[in-house]
């Protein structure tokens, strides 16, 4: 249970390491790097998804579904996303086992190679842009607005759960549009998207910005990205979206002609969220006691405990419970009665706690001969004895209030954790305290390369929301126009 | 459009492959047996996913997410399914690309061979009972009810879209039980939720039965499926459900603890469906205009075009006819207005015929006048004249009746294409005409396989329902004491 949960004062990685574990929200697999995601875990990733899928769709986009496998060739054709990529790739060379004819088991049939390697896709603009070339012709194919969910691989030497894994699900949008101006605004409604996402569902404040030329996307003009902070003061770099430019088109040869009759190569984007969300979304809300959740990505929003000793208690106790529970449930509400006899009350509270579910009622006899039963709330861990008159709307209110709290709670932490830094020890001295850091930064990447090296920050963006405001280069003394935020990240 | 689509009497293999290429549903990749799933049809077997997904978790099962690679060692464990699989096997040996120092391009990179081979999954079993060994250990921890919406790999060498891919989208259901007698239990229940589906979403009639012991999937001690009889007379295997006994447990080591206190293996099911059901639902219904879809499974269930010259005219029809979308959309039907004004309604009827919407509305200006519309429905090809008084519960009966009808006449066409045949003559000449033959088998594998190495025909399944009934083998003369089904097959 919770008991032995490593403290984030004390041990950050290994609190998170555990509690992913312990909440049965993930485990190592067998298969190096790759992970296994429980059921409670993969029914968060769901309702993300879920959520995700429709504002998709809301935006005009539509699912479709690309082949795993990439080509080595068609790899090769974008020469900046090939290098950004050859270093991790999952490569099939051969198609088929046979029995081993020196003794057991099978090996590898060596008559099955191959003509040509096929990677792993680690992302898909190679497949989906030579499959685009045979869909676009004419101006009234585009815009092409897809998305498709899908397993990527990636071959990570280090990896954690969620955060960095050899296989990892994600979406991925890849649009095509007969503008530069078109595609550029759709890599930022799309970077909109997952913002609202963030905030909205995750209750997680993001920044939103661009990356620097060195951070970009490989094969990409420019990559936009969220970025949020953990509470150990690190960022996690939530969502990324691409302008592409005409470089797939070209690498690709995708054209199609335009208005005015003459043939053009289209323009791209690509746009991606991954399971590493439920890494960032563990990290911003939870605490010692285990996950905390936003209740409209929790697959248990509120847990009936019933308290007693014996079957008769139970029954009362049911009897008043099971009105309620097909109230709440009316009202939209996923909830849970668990009248399990197999754990005590508190072993269950303290489950429902690490589960982080976030509304647990807790009724017993005297609740009964009251009219009354206990409300728990998991972001606050405060409880209080309510009537049970009007009780599903007052739960149905109290999980809006838990949603906004985490969010705020969560904004709050920000806040307090974001400097402003003018000289270039203060920077050494806050990097190593954590948080965002608004600096100077005189655009180079000279500068950007030799900060990492001192001290492991990074740009995580130059924020969208920044003003103009002379300044210098908090290392280099050079000049500069606006602050960008600096971090360690994940 | 459909213009040139050819008849199904005439060639009825090409007929499909020009279907599923003409109406948007698929096409082949670059990647040798791979597919493309295009929007059209990802949005169909979305719903299917949707429909499916519900069932399974209104019948207590939660999904999750097992690793895309299969280590060889853990495939080598349970020795029939090795054999199984071994022979079509996608092999992952190299983790790593770099530059050819030879020229050009990427290479794989030698020094970055794998120790251990990794399979990409052709099925999931070998994975997830590595997996559960660490998840039961005792009688508490069962039934184990869990599902994973995976792609799969199977390297076919014959590959036709939706039917037979090398690549493959589907579902796995993987369960443990403490007893034989649950395990079984449960692989009818899922056995009976592919049943429904097909015939409640799908429109499809199917028979339920086991597969004989030569057909079994590698590793099952029993392997039930339904079977569906498409146009041309063949058989389409739509879904499969294993009792896997304790093979898996065995192989795995997945031991626990009983009631009594004593250690036991685990029993196994295993079930799963597939992208080919597109193919059983395209072939199935569909006819020489395009797609017939059954409503539940429609992508769009109604389309509304308007009949004009010129904006005006548009002006004058939109205004009738918004209200009557919204009305529709209201009532929970998926409804499109086609007003583009870059084709004429000549050519979006047709295009409407081969997308298989179930509804077409025509409206014009002589509907305006007289209040009301043309209704067409693509089951029957038929359209009548409506007053538009009440049209939207028209029209929503009218989906139900559809999807009735699609079913009755699926049914209609098994029932005048299924034959008791009694003797050998008789089954040669019937098997060349096609449909489900009902006849006696003496039992043995030898008769099964002489049978099929002289007319192509297996033995699609020993039927549930079949009544006992003492008879001789129609190729051997033996006694049998039933009747089973067999047909040639996709």
């Amino acid at each position: 249970m919770s008991k032995g949960l490593p403290k984030r004062s004390e041990n950050y990685s290994e609190w998170y390491n555990e509690l992913v574990k312990r909440a049965d929200l993930a485990e190592n697999s067998a298969v190096r790097g790759c992970m296994v995601i429980k059921p409670y875990g993969y029914a968060i990733w769901e309702k993300m998804q879920r959520a995700l899928d429709d504002m998709f769709k809301a935006t005009g986009h539509q699912n479709a579904y690309f082949p795993l496998f990439v080509p080595k060739s068609f790899l090769e054709k974008e020469e900046e996303h090939a290098e950004g990529f050859a270093k991790e790739c999952a490569v099939v060379t051969h198609y088929r086992l046979k029995p081993n004819p020196d003794g057991k088991g099978l090996i590898v049939d060596p008559s099955a190679k191959l003509e040509e390697e096929l990677i792993v896709r680690p992302t898909s603009e190679a497949i989906i842009w030579n499959t685009y070339k045979n869909w676009i012709q004419s101006w009234r194919d585009l815009p092409l607005l897809i998305n498709q969910w899908a397993n990527v691989v990636r071959w990570e030497m280090r990896t954690r759960l969620f955060l960095r894994t050899a296989e990892f699900l994600w979406q991925e949008g890849h649009t095509a549009h007969a503008t530069a101006q078109e595609a550029i605004e759709e890599t930022n409604r799309m970077l909109g998207v997952y913002a609202a996402f963030a905030e909205e569902w995750m209750a997680m404040p993001v920044i939103k910005g661009a990356k620097t030329a060195s951070e970009r996307f490989a094969g990409a003009e420019e990559t936009l990205c969220i970025e949020a902070l953990m509470q150990d003061g690190r960022a996690l770099q939530s969502g990324t979206s691409h302008f592409l430019g005409q470089n797939f088109a070209k690498s690709f040869d995708v054209k199609f002609v335009n208005k005015e009759n003459q043939l053009e190569f289209a323009w791209a984007t690509s746009w991606g969220v991954s399971t590493r969300l439920m890494g960032a979304l563990i990290m911003a809300h939870s605490d010692d006691q285990g996950l905390v959740l936003p209740p409209k990505l929790a697959p248990i929003q509120v847990v009936i405990v019933p308290i007693y000793k014996g079957a008769e208690d139970l029954a009362k106790i049911s009897e008043k419970v099971n009105p309620l529970f097909e109230q709440l449930k009316a009202a939209g509400i996923s909830v849970k009665y668990d009248d399990s006899d197999n754990q005590r009350s508190g072993w269950k509270f303290a489950e429902y706690e690490l589960k982080g579910v976030p509304v647990r009622l807790g009724i017993g006899l005297r609740d009964l001969e009251n009219g009354t039963i206990e409300v728990a709330r998991r972001d606050t861990l405060t409880k209080e004895s309510r009537s049970l008159d009007g009780i599903a709307k007052y739960i149905k209110n109290l999980l809006d209030e838990i949603q906004s709290n985490i969010y705020q709670k969560a904004l709050t932490f920000r806040s307090e954790n974001t400097f402003a830094v003018d000289s270039w020890e203060d920077f050494k001295t806050q990097i190593e305290k954590g948080g965002f850091i608004l600096a100077h930064w005189d655009g180079t990447a000279e500068t950007e390369e030799k900060i990492k090296q001192e001290t492991k920050a990074t740009i995580r963006c130059i924020p969208f929301d920044a003003k103009a405001e002379e300044g210098t280069d908090v290392y280099s003394g050079k000049p500069s126009k606006q602050r960008v935020v600096f971090a360690r990240a994940y």
